[in-house]
């Protein structure tokens, strides 16, 4: 993500994922309402109530986020008549280690209700000790995965992805490695949080899926990375990039189903699916606008592209896929946006 | 504390910051192995033993630090036949919110035992949740002053500070409200700390002050900060700035004496004082170099005198200070070396 809070920061480019919060601001609530069982052992004799949000990046969502998750849950303690056992509340602002903690903490309020940490690192890894977080949130960040998998790159694999940044398009191995990338991923995201939530702590898991039975060609997004991959091909073949650099270079990001990420979840065995469903996302009905798409994908991109190519071409790049994006009536229709956000809530059984 | 890691930057020139982590070594491996009880209720059933060091900066000192402590804890369990029983560690890097923490987390070595987290905000108010940390530790941070005394800038007291930046040679009002703020920042640290701290925990605070019955103007560090104030003088003799924004300038630095301390620490009243003593830091043994004088000030002031005068004067400013160092009989000799490092550790009373 791009940092500071310039015209082309995440911060100023991220209403999107703002979206997405709100949407889920409700089904938070309900969750909290519902599935959190404060008079549980874990939950009754707390000093503090530790909540993480995974894949934070700078805000101001994460903090809208946290927000959304505090008020429910000293709203329960006082409707459950349980006023004088509010704990103290300790939240836990995760993303790698090269995201902008600087400005992430400048932006924090000085009038939170909370102790804030900032906890640098991949989510793929432990982060924290056993058994020590009751609320986990991750929002629009469980689609990135650990790496780029390592057949797309590899010369000599059916799956090597020549001429293509992402699997849309590409030959059906392509799509293979990274759904298995994808399921090693999220096996290591859910065992390692099975070891830091506590019996009976709940994880929001917001995340950019596909529906069931839909190809990611077919959407939105799917055109967008495609165009931006073209224009990469482009500009190798007036000599700005080597064709190989483009071949080496892929998007490390990946949609998920329904069906398949509830199957990655049960076979993991550590949580209980308390409901898992699309949610209703106002600027999905929104018809895609040509900046907006524009801006929203240089905020993101951008760091990883600059990492493979160097910044000399960034500016090019982006004039390029502007045009390219003006061109395209797929994009440009309200129809294709199929991306859904997907709201997942999990549960950690209890360990005897 | 100058950002990044450049010639100028605060961890390229923290080597007298190094040499006082080092001589704490040993202090550090007496009180877990005397003064630690992890038999007790607090310890005996931990999931992860929390360590929190406060006024952090960026590293490398700080990882030091930590692992001086992590190792002995460690051991301790081992050799208590509690090898099974070793709990995780959680580190907790604190500064203040403009601290750079990017700097010190991309500094933290992936092969660490701990899970660390980055706590933003002044160490003068509450940063953590009840009964969280069992070891905390401080080094040259506590004299740092949550602010300048207001009186020192009011036109109308007889503590205003006309010409000078520190209490240095200064009327002894000037003095008695730097003693005053003192007196209030530790008593809201331990404050703060005896809510944080579990009933048992350990601090190991180390802290630059003064011998009992040594005033601050006898000591080369009191000398450096009167040369940097009278070049701020000069420069505004030339008009390069005027005259009352010197006047307005101050360090927020205090140096205490073991009485004064000792004193605080009682009065506050929440913690046993285990051990309070001078540390040999062999960094005191050496006579003081020139360049390695400039550029320790440059890489701890500057950030403080670019916020007041702007970054213009910056250059201007350390080349006459390094003239007026170079001329100083008194700061370059080695028997002005007044200031003491003092190794405090406190012990949280138990509640009941």
């Amino acid at each position: 993500m791009n940092k500071g809070d310039g015209p082309y920061s995440y911060a100023q480019n991220s209403s999107y994922q703002r979206g997405v919060v709100d949407a889920a601001k409700e089904m938070i609530g309900e969750a909290i309402a519902d599935k959190l069982d404060i008079k549980h052992l874990s939950f009754a004799s707390l000093n503090a109530f530790c909540i993480a949000d995974f894949g934070c990046s700078v805000g101001p969502n994460t903090f809208i986020a946290v927000q959304n998750i505090l008020e429910p849950v000293e709203f329960k303690y006082q409707t459950q008549g349980l006023n004088s056992r509010i704990p103290e509340f300790q939240v836990f602002f995760n993303d790698h280690v090269t995201n902008d903690f600087n400005t992430l903490f400048t932006s924090l309020t000085p009038y939170k209700r909370y102790f804030a940490a900032g906890i640098p690192g991949s989510f793929y890894n432990r982060l924290f000790p056993k058994a020590s977080l009751h609320f986990v949130h991750s929002s629009n960040s469980l689609h990135w995965l650990s790496k780029v998998p390592k057949e797309v790159l590899d010369i000599n694999s059916p799956a090597w992805n020549k001429g293509r940044i992402h699997y849309v398009g590409s030959a059906k191995e392509v799509l293979e490695a990274y759904s298995a990338q994808y399921a090693k991923d999220m096996e290591s995201f859910l065992y390692a949080r099975a070891q830091e939530v506590v019996d009976g702590g709940l994880m929001a898991l917001l995340i950019a899926s596909l529906p069931d039975g839909i190809l990611h060609s077919q959407t939105t997004t799917g055109m967008l990375y495609e165009l931006l991959g073209s224009c990469l091909m482009d500009m190798a073949k007036t000599g700005v990039v080597s064709e190989a650099k483009v071949d080496s270079f892929n998007l490390p990001i990946y949609y998920t189903s329904t069906k398949e990420l509830e199957a990655i979840i049960e076979r993991n065995g550590y949580f209980n699916i308390e409901r898992m469903e699309k949610m209703d996302q106002p600027m999905m009905q929104a018809t895609p606008n040509l900046q907006m798409c524009t801006l929203h994908t240089r905020a993101v991109m951008e760091g990883l592209i600059k990492e493979h190519f160097g910044s000399e071409i960034i500016d090019e790049l982006f004039n390029r896929y502007t045009e390219k994006v003006a061109e395209s009536s797929f994009v440009l229709n309200l129809e294709n946006r199929k991306v859904i956000e997907l709201f997942v809530l999990l549960k950690r059984k209890m360990t005897n």
